[in-house]
Formats: structure tokens, sequence, C-alpha cells
């Protein structure tokens, strides 16, 4: 049994009184069973977007610094709330903001990034008996002003705090049983694997799977800390994330996992003239906006003119086309279209860099099904292929049985 | 125009986005015509009861530390929206926690008191032409925890804050126009006071009027600070609060208003043995139950058996009789009753020191009204008959117009 782990509760383990009140049981218990705890929370269910829309309506573009202390307080009010609950059970705990608990970042307000924690007060709590509730997501600046940390920031700060205070494991519980082989509502077949290896887990969520924020696998990855997703509602032990060299053979040399991402937008200038610099003006707008271009195709040059396509969030389709439109007029390009039904089917597994054949296998796999592949991008454990959206169950259902996800 | 003004809108006042556009734009209003302003600012409507609802929902009673740090969101919340909203404005503004605010208390939690206030931050914002908005209500401890004021809290801090920052006068804005001769609802004639002293608004205060925290007045009467109590809803002066012997001679000497209040509750024990220690018997659990006893009357004992009777609000009605039955059974009292059907009728000026006439006039007026008084309390400028709720209405027109107080 460990000595201290860091446990994080999500928005939506903490959504309710009763919620947290079964959080505070949880926690407990590892409390009970000798093991120190500190808990980390995020904002209860969809308070942190029910603070941006309320935000909207004094100011449409609020300042940042304004922006994170109104969201620090979703996490405070939850740490305040998990801390009576864990109290009523009888136990010493202490409900810690950002600023108490230490941890310091920069200045970059509603995208902070961790520099340091101070983490006395914490080490002080633990060593009188008591259970330390943190409010995720959040820290203070140099200038004592609150800073947040942006998408994933809970998970980063557990993940940190867990570094910090040499915790034996970071547990991020969520409302999923850990890391599948696929999605279970898609795959029947999904398998739980006991382990994955940061890297695989980084290239999951860039496929579309939320498992963990890459920030936080980046962050457990730079100092090997064991990350354990797990569920918050069952004691079963979920998916330890660790370093490639630290899993067990079996999960090595193979493809892990099948993921699908629905969430697709696809915008393709048709006929622009081919010169240094379009890329450059296509997507500098889109960057102004922030939205967040994911897979870029540029075919090969035919009389000078190409065509460029790219994908992005679905929800961003409308803004970019509105974007790239006069963009694309001026270059003298022939249209613009969108595609609004097109899905991303990947294989995630460190087997695929030692394995050629496996690129082959997914492709096979696809034409035998009757799927055509509108693109395909690579990273070095990753195959992605932009595939029509009805044919998503189907691919992740061939795939799965192809590279016999099944078998443990 | 005074050179530096603290505003504070109350909860009704700041209940939504737009009513906090409409507060953003009555500050920035201030600025532009020249006069620094900081603003203070409570929580959105009944948010700081809805937190306590949802904290007794995890735990039956919370401990102060955490709900502290659970009640200090509200104003923090209201605080960085209605900085967004001036910045929307075009105006730089920044908001300030009351640890950011430099608002130093003690260690009681829940209802801790302002011990210092270090106003660097808010002095260079305003040096640098910005509207601070600071969370009310709220402070920190030695030990870095959040701490909150109590009841009045917010006025507290803007008082305090104005003190600290020797601003020309500290403005409450609020969804009334002023301190009335009486309640407005209740009687027609009722007059906007323009003066009126710190003590005779405590005694008001004590009488049933909520215009101003008791904690503030007397705050402002320690520093001799100007409060203006004023609408938040249109730019109307209000009533200024000040010292007696700065009130305009016409305000002296005189009764200045009839206050009344319904929320009253009393439990009389009948026929118990008069011995010493009697008082605190019945009282202890009460204090212990933070049930806070107004009058008491002790009637004057007969063959050594007395009456007790004493009044509370009449929300406690039912606990502080659980309460005091078994205190009462054991000192061997007859029995306990209870009445929920009293009011306290009060009128109120410093002009009653001076006056002892007026106490005749007031017994005389109640009397012609064929209203009978129960019992009667008074202090120096306060005189207090408690009568049938019924009557309440028909009193306080008659002492309004026996007291003359429609005339300026």
């Amino acid at each position: 049994m460990p000595g201290l782990i860091v446990q994080k509760y999500g928005g939506s383990s903490v959504a309710s009184a009763d919620l947290i009140k079964n959080v505070a049981r949880r926690i407990a218990g590892v409390h009970e069973s000798g093991t120190r705890v500190v808990g980390v929370v995020s904002a209860m269910g969809d308070t942190t977007d029910d603070l941006l829309a309320l935000a909207r309506q004094v100011n449409p573009e609020p300042h940042d610094r304004e922006l994170a202390l109104l969201w620090s307080t979703g996490e405070i009010v939850t740490s305040a709330l998990l801390t009576m609950a864990l109290q009523a059970l009888g136990h010493e705990s202490v409900a810690l903001t950002g600023f108490q608990a230490g941890i310091k970042t920069n200045a970059f307000h509603t995208k902070a990034q961790i520099l340091d924690i101070d983490s006395r007060r914490i080490d002080a709590a633990l060593d009188r008996g008591a259970i330390p509730v943190v409010a995720g997501f959040q820290g203070f600046t140099e200038e004592m002003d609150v800073s947040v940390l942006g998408r994933g920031g809970s998970d980063t700060t557990a993940v940190a705090l867990a570094i910090a205070l040499k915790a034996d494991r970071c547990e991020i519980l969520k409302d999923v049983d850990g890391v599948f082989t696929a999605d279970p509502r898609v795959v029947p077949q999904a398998r739980k694997l006991d382990h994955i290896s940061y890297e695989e887990v980084m290239e999951l969520a860039r496929a579309g799977s939320q498992v963990l924020h890459p920030r936080a696998s980046e962050l457990g990855e730079t100092y090997a800390m064991p990350i354990m997703v797990r569920s918050s509602f069952h004691e079963a032990p979920g998916t330890t994330i660790v370093r490639g060299e630290d899993m067990p053979l079996e999960g090595r040399e193979r493809i892990r996992a099948v993921a699908h991402d629905t969430d697709v937008g696809r915008i393709t200038i048709v006929g622009v003239p081919d010169r240094p610099g379009i890329a450059f003006q296509v997507f500098q707008p889109l960057e102004a906006a922030a939205i967040n271009v994911d897979v870029i195709v540029q075919n090969v040059s035919q009389e000078n003119v190409t065509d460029i396509s790219f994908t992005i969030a679905r929800s961003d389709l409308t803004k970019a086309f509105r974007l790239v439109q006069p963009v694309a007029q001026e270059m003298g390009a022939r249209e613009v279209t969108s595609a609004d039904n097109l899905a991303k089917i990947s294989v995630v597994g460190s087997g695929l860099a030692a394995n050629p054949g496996y690129a082959a296998t997914m492709f096979g796999t696809l034409a035998d099904a009757g799927i055509n592949i509108v693109s395909i991008t690579t990273s070095e454990i990753r195959i992605t292929c932009l595939i029509d959206e009805t044919k998503v169950t189907d691919a992740a259902r061939a795939l799965h049985r192809a590279f016999k996800l099944e078998e443990a």
C-alpha cells in the first residue's frame, strides 16, 4: 500500500452535494487504510462554463486577469464543500486555494504554467494527520494575482502536486473505469488496459479520446510519476500510465487502442496558385481567432495550382469558413468548400514504430470493410485516417478485431 | 465634488448581469466626473444563503474556516464581473479579493473583525487612474486563511476602506432611497431624512429598521466618516449619517423616526421560584445556540415566585421553546408559554434624552388609538413598546402624526 497518493476528482464526480459526500467517503477510506491522501478537485459540474457565460453577459471579451479570478471560485467552492464533508465523517481536513497550496505560476492568467510549488502548508496538514483538499486548476502569480491553468488544469495540478509531494502515485478519478482499447459504447468488445505509456495516452488524446490531458501526461512522463486513471464510482483499479520502459512486456510492441473522433470539420481551398507564403496567409487568421488546426493536407501542385485542406473542430467550422473565404479570394483561389460529415479513426501503440506492417493492416482492414480513406496522417505511434462519419463505428469495430485488441 | 468616495453596492443591486452593468455605468459616471472611486460589492442576490444551504447538505454543522472560504467566493464573483463590466465601458479597473485589498482580520473566520488595512494595492490602482472593485465581507487572517466579517460585513468593509483611504465619504447604495421617518410602505406620509446621526441609525437598526448595520455605523462614528445611504437605481442624494454635533440644527432635539418590527416572538416562563442564577440558567442555552435575546422582562416577584418573559426573532421561537422548556421544568416553573402575535413599535431620536415629555406623548398616542402596551423598553434615544401585531400599522401612523414627522 503506497504511503501517499494524490487523488483528483473531476467536475462530473463532484457535481452535487450527494456526489461530494460519495467522494468524501472514498477519500476517507483511503485515509483510514493508513495511506496519506491529498484531494484535488475541479469545479462542480458545468460551473466553469456557466461562469464564462455570465462573464460574457457583462463583457463579450473579458480580460484574462478577471476571468481567472472568476473561474477560480468554482474549484474553491468544491474544495470547501469536500472538506466539510470529510469533517462530517469525523476526519480532520483542510481546504486550500491554489494560493494556500503554494502553487506558483507565470502571469498568463487564464493559461498559466506552474513554476513551483511551495508545499509547506500541505506538508504541515499531512504531518498532523489531516486531509488537505486543494482547489485544482488554479495558482497565483508573482503579483499575487489569481491564475488558472487552462484546459486540463486540474489534472495538471494533481500531477504537479504528486511530484512536489513525492507521492507514490497520482490518481485521476473519473466517470470512466480507465483507458480502454476503444470506446466501449462503440466497440462492445473493448477491454480496459491495465497499463499504458504516457506517450500513448498523449497520442490517444490527439486522436480524440479524452482520458487525460496531454499536459498532465507530459508532466507525469518528465518526472516518471505513475498516474492511475480510474472510476470515481467504484473501487476497481483502473489504468496505470507509466513510461514505456516500465510497461509490462505484454503491452509493448503492439497496437494498444483504436480511437475515433467525430468532432471534425474540414475546409478545402480549391485551385489556389502555389506560391510561398500561402499557408501563412491561410492559417494566421485562424490562429489569431484561437482556432486549432489539426490535419493539413496540401496536394501536389499541378500547373502551379494546388488544393489545401485542413481539419478543425466541427464547432469552429462556420467561423473558420468566414475567416478563410476572403483570404482565399484575395489569393485567387477557385473556391472554398467545407465538410461536416467526416470523422477521424486512429490506431495508437508503441508497436507502430517497429512494425511498418501495421499501417498496411489498417488500410487493408478499412478497404475490406468498404471504407474510403479521405486522407492519412501519422505520428511515430499513431495512424489517423479521415473517413466518412457514417462509417466510423464499422471502422472502429473492424480495426479492433484486426489488431486483436479484445485479447490481453 | 469630493476627491475620493467609496461606493458599496448590496446583493440586490448586483443580482444579475444587467444590474451589474447598471452599477458599472453608475461607478463610471462618478469616475468620469473626476472623483476617484472605489467599489465594494456584496454577493449576487441570495448567493450567500444558497452557499450556506449547499454547505449544510454536506455537513449540518460546517466548520467556520471552510464556511468562510466558501462564502468568500460569492463576493469575488461579483467583483470580477463588475470589473469586467467597467472594462467593457473602456475604463481601467481591477478586481481585488479581501486578501488583495489588504484587509487583515482576526481569526474568527465567520465573524471576523478588521484589524488593519494595507491599502497599497488600492492606492497604486487609484494612482494610475484605475477603478478598484473590492470583494466586500471578507479579509484574511494572520494564518493566510480567508475570513468573512459576518452580518453587515460588506457595509463594514466599505466604511473601513473609506477610513483607511481617507475618503471624503462612504456611500452605501441600496434598493431604498435613504433613511425615512417611517417605513413608506406602512406610513405613506413618511419623509426621507437628509441627515441622521450614527447613534440614531444604530437605534433604528435595533428597532428593526434595516438601513445600515450597527457595526458599520459604529465604525463610521468612531472615525467620523460621513456615510450616505442612497438608491442604487437613481442619482438623487440619500441620507447622510454624521455625528450628532455635525447635524443641521433642524434635526436635533426631535423624534426622528418611527420604526416597527414584526419579526418578534415571545417566551414567558410562568411561576418560577425567584432565586439567584435563574436568568443564567435560562439564557445560557439560548446563547450557546446563537439565539439573540432582545427584550427581557422579569416581573416583581410575589411570594418568591416570578414570571420571566423575553423576545427573540420569530424564526427562533420553536427552537428557543424547545431549549427553555426542560430548563424551566427543572427550575420548578409552573409553565412555559410562547406568543407569535406581537410586534415592536419604536420611536427614535436624540430629542428623547432632553424631552421626557416625549415618552408620555408616545404612551398617550397609543392609548388614544386603543392600542394596549404589553411591555416597554427604552434606551437614551429610543422607546420601544411591545404591542399586538395587528395594531402595528395603526401605531406607526398615529405616532408619525403625533410627532409631526411629515414636517421637515
